[in-house]
């Protein structure tokens, strides 16, 4: 694979640029809630897949995550007894999302990787959202996309071939860049380049992920610095 | 008005931060076509409300700004007796508004402005334009935002209001900064902040634009610099 033939380089965020599980399990813990901060993490990560669901079948209208994440934080806070948060402070909490931290390579590997590659995101957060957490963070996106653009979640096509259309480029021109195999997968599906992140953390120390090579992608990286290097940046 | 109250500065392009008058003329210029480049530059530029007129009307479906632009440039090539050019170059030509030059003050402008407010493009320029147009120029914007992303252009009320849906906070935390005051009504009557921008020379030196201030506005600014020093950034 020639990387002079790819021209943009769109991003998935959660998991792949930040850290979601430690940046809430970390929040959570500091708030003294008498819950596990990583269990905390966990379930409401666990409740973004089906959430999505609703909203592709149909079950609900088009649902920003923003809304999403409330929705689900409204029911783990249930499930794990907390009842003392005010509105205010819900509020506050449901957009810890917006304060996630990046993995300790993300902003350098970007900046390297911008020099030569235009880079997005697509992500399935909202516009919002990603901006804020690229202000706070310093990630140097050149274009924020998301499903809020495209009106469709990944692994919708409507979302990999909004990328290139957007840029008026063909398909294989952009590389999906991510720490998922099936976001990766979708990408492949729609003639997007892929190139694999290891995050093994993603889950936290207790759940070490698979970070096993598949070789139907274009790239596989340990980090994104690792990936600069590989492209030639 | 309380600078402090105002979260998300969001830009017009074409006129407020570049120079689409001079950039068009200049390139034109030195493509020795044999024709006029400050007379091409505002035919091209004059097409642009009545094409936008024909999508908002219903007329034409939903058309991305590149493509308007070429629509507009197939029919002043024949006004202005051009027919030497291929299909390339065309296609080259019709993308000098990916390439528009900052006015001088615009790049230390924005990156002051930068270091207190979120500030994002609000542009009827498509979004793979606008993101092209500041990796060029070096516009240093957290966010691109575009009439494709609400699929509405201004002055319509989606496109105002949608600025201060997608970051989640009141019309009035939100301000337009822009060297036309039209788009600055609009703005004002959806109770957004607005600026106005001082630019005499947006239609070339043959044409000195009006600048006087008009006190509906929140502010009135020479340039970028002088509203980032108004602003206190």
């Amino acid at each position: 694979m020639d990387a002079a033939q790819i021209k943009i380089l769109a991003f998935d965020i959660f998991g792949t640029v930040v850290d979601w599980h430690g940046s809430i399990a970390r929040e959570v813990d500091a708030m003294q809630l008498g819950v596990d901060g990583d269990a905390f993490a966990l379930a409401w990560r666990g409740g973004y897949v089906p959430a999505m669901q609703r909203v592709m079948s149909g079950e609900l209208g088009w649902t920003l995550i923003d809304d999403l994440h409330r929705l689900i934080l409204d029911e783990i806070l249930q499930r794990f007894g907390i009842a003392s948060l005010s509105e205010e402070q819900k509020r506050h909490l449901n957009k810890v999302w917006h304060r996630l931290d990046p993995w300790p390579d993300s902003v350098a590997g970007l900046t390297r990787l911008k020099s030569r590659y235009t880079i997005c995101t697509l992500s399935n957060g909202n516009i919002g959202l990603l901006t804020n957490m690229a202000k706070r963070a310093g990630l140097p996106w050149d274009c924020v996309l998301s499903a809020e653009v495209f009106r469709a979640y990944k692994p919708d096509p409507a979302t990999y071939l909004g990328v290139a259309k957007v840029f008026d480029v063909a398909p294989e021109e952009v590389m999906l860049v991510a720490a998922h195999q099936s976001d990766l997968a979708g990408a492949r599906a729609c003639g997007l380049r892929t190139a694999y992140i290891e995050r093994p953390l993603e889950f936290g120390a207790k759940q070490p992920k698979d970070v096993s090579p598949d070789p139907a992608n274009t790239y596989h990286a340990k980090d994104l610095l690792d990936l600069a290097r590989q492209l030639g940046c």
